[in-house]
């Protein structure tokens, strides 16, 4: 097989990402978001907000991290954020798709894209901090502007979202400091239960 | 409003490209592929097939052209490319649809952004060439890839994807010899009327 051939391969093998569907809808409520689409909007949002960065950011670098931060769950699947259970075997399931997935590519960008998946997972660079605040604002957008569809059906609580986020300033202030405003106000209207 | 709240507003208007969907299926023919799984698609291209560009490219202005080439469908729709009667008021619709989309987003990003969208549809310079590249070469993946399905609904002819195609290769020769060679085998098959 050519360079070619195998890029094209893993070209075509994630295309399956536009079948996993997360657990929030669009802004519109009309119906639950892909992880493709999830993983378009945070790397447009990363082209736009890197100034909001607390550290200065690669953004390129953290623009390829956010595009294929979430193809381990082509295999794995799209665990959700408040189910404990699943969560257990998470790490495990993500692990085994990292090296089926990413060994599609020709071997020095298999080692490249699984050392940036890495870093995302492990969150402790500049990069990786900004990309995990991008993966856990855009669903409080997609959730606050879609009046809490998620959160109510799922009956989410307060404390529950501010354990999700603990983390999710120290990728920048400024959105979090945003993020948090919106909880504050689907907390006012009851969308999320005030525990 | 803040500089933040105007960029916020930008990225939750765009979440509508993810309700535009577009004519090819994904490759597993389940469904019609949306602006935002597209867009995605071609940016995570971009990043693993940049070394094919026929010129040296710039990959984050190329990956941020990919991601925002389609924002201007949110108003203007997605017009099918063998559809010559839409094709004729589409550029209007889509220069007012940048109009008021870019202009979203505080001056100096609207500008910034508009003026990569020119630069691609004016596809002049290599970032640009090579995003159309990737534009079209994605879609014959696709088509491809889900044994013709859209080009056999449409009973689209050879012709029309040649001519379709015929700047396909600026952006890269590899990339089109490659889509070449799978239209080659689509026409093989009957999926491409052979006229
Ligand atoms: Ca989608």
């Amino acid at each position: 097989m050519t360079r070619l051939e195998q890029q094209i391969n893993f070209i075509i093998e994630v295309d399956k990402l536009k079948n996993i569907i997360r657990q929030n809808y669009l802004v519109d409520g009309s119906r639950k978001e892909d992880d493709a689409d999830h993983s378009w909007h945070l790397a447009l949002m990363c082209a736009i907000l890197s100034e909001h960065a607390n550290e200065k950011i690669d953004v390129l670098k953290t623009m390829v991290m956010v595009l294929i931060h979430d193809l381990v769950e082509i295999d794995a699947g799209d665990t959700y954020a408040y189910d404990s259970n699943a969560n257990v075997s998470k790490r495990e399931r993500e692990l085994e798709a990292a090296d089926r997935i990413f060994r599609l590519l020709p071997a020095d960008q298999a080692q490249e894209i699984r050392a940036l998946w890495d870093e995302f997972e492990e969150g402790r660079t500049p990069e990786a901090k900004f990309a995990v605040t991008l993966d856990k604002v855009q669903p409080l957008l997609l959730n606050s502007g879609s009046d809490g569809k998620s959160w109510k059906e799922h009956k989410v609580t307060l404390s529950q979202i501010l354990k999700r986020n603990e983390n999710t300033g120290e990728g920048s202030q400024a959105l979090w400091d945003y993020g948090y405003q919106l909880i504050q106000k689907n907390v006012d209207n009851n969308n999320i239960i005030n525990q």
